[in-house]
């Protein structure tokens, strides 16, 4: 059985409505980062990098919200979560969740991890001043260039669409006013009534 | 045919030695970072988001490393750059690919690329004087848990060979001693001897 080793309000979410999405047996285990449970020796044997999630599967391991979300698409093939027989439309997919993590994600970070990049208090508090902007410019390129609508690739449901779904669900936090981005809330309203992402955000509400 | 908008000493050497690796027919147009290129409005139509590498296949334009390189083993499978027809393995790819991606290149861009991240130049110089520690945190994970030996997968050369090769050419640079890490260089100089990336360094230098 799958598990997945899962905090409430993290980029974790997006692996958590794909296995709703393709009605995955799975368990959940959580990790608490208020007792910092993820620089636990135990969680370190599972992750070593001490991040969320990690997808614990009958070959192994694995880490990193793209991979665990293409790994779950052509798990659950019947789910068509993703264009694997088509290497362009696959590649689109990629550069989407690719985008995502090292860019979107990396800039929301600023704001509550910037103790990574940086050991001053006041350089810390300079990188979290800047957030609204950096998270701004990356909806910016979402908007006018990534999301076809309806959903990230156009007409097919995938994948992405629960990656972006989630880094959406941060934007008043990051001081992004929504209403600048029309389509982004659009396709955050119409991902909030799917019956696998309440089942998600439901079962994460009773996780705390 | 392919094309490569490219600019040497960055993240899109990998894409280039793995476009020599599946022997494929491309073309490169160089990006002058100098002359800031990569914001020209001619760029901007190619990617929007002002980086390199993009990729101009016959069905449209790439971004994103992480895709490019799978896209480019999909695309040329009979040089088995990637397991993929073994869903886990292929996670396995994915899953290094996308650590690169999101925090070791990550990481390295805050020693020249600060100014995405905060605006005051003392906030700049903090990111700078930390990138030797997260740098090297980075290639402690490499180091002990992701590279397998000989290639980062074990037995089967990847494309994620070719992306860990092109960060570890920036360790010295980073402030980090390659001898602390006797696997990743290893692997470097193992890598610096194959044809494909002869060739990809050689051409980098006529591109100047
Ligand atoms: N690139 C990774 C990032 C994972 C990550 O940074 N997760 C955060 C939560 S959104 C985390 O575990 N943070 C804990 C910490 O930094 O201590 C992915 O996409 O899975
Ligand atoms: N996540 C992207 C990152 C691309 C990227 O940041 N490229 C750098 C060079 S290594 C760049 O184009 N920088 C130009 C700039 O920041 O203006 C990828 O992996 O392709």
């Amino acid at each position: 059985m799958l598990k997945l080793f899962y905090t409430p309000h993290t980029s974790a979410l997006a692996t958590r409505i794909v296995l709703e999405e393709v009605g995955a047996k799975y368990e959940i285990t959580l990790i608490d980062f208020e007792k910092n449970e993820q620089c636990s020796p135990e969680y370190l044997k599972i992750n070593p990098r001490g991040r969320v999630p990690s997808l614990v599967t009958d070959s192994g391991v694995l880490t990193e919200t793209p991979a665990l979300l293409v790994y779950l698409a052509q798990l659950f093939p019947q789910s068509r979560l993703a264009p694997i027989d088509d290497p362009y439309l696959f590649a689109e997919v990629q550069s989407f969740n690719s985008f995502i993590c090292s860019n979107l994600h990396v800039a929301h970070s600023h704001r509550m991890r910037g103790h990574r990049w940086a050991d001053e208090p006041a350089a810390i508090e300079a990188m979290k001043r800047k957030v609204p902007q950096t998270v701004k410019v990356a909806f910016e390129q979402v908007e006018r260039h990534l999301l076809r609508g309806p959903w990230v690739l156009g007409e097919q449901y995938t994948v992405s669409d629960a990656y972006l779904f989630t880094m959406a669900q941060w934007m008043e936090a990051d001081g992004v006013d929504p209403s600048s981005f029309p389509k982004v809330l659009d396709h955050r309203n119409r991902m909030s009534l799917r019956p696998a992402v309440r089942s998600a955000l439901r079962q994460e509400l009773g996780d705390q």
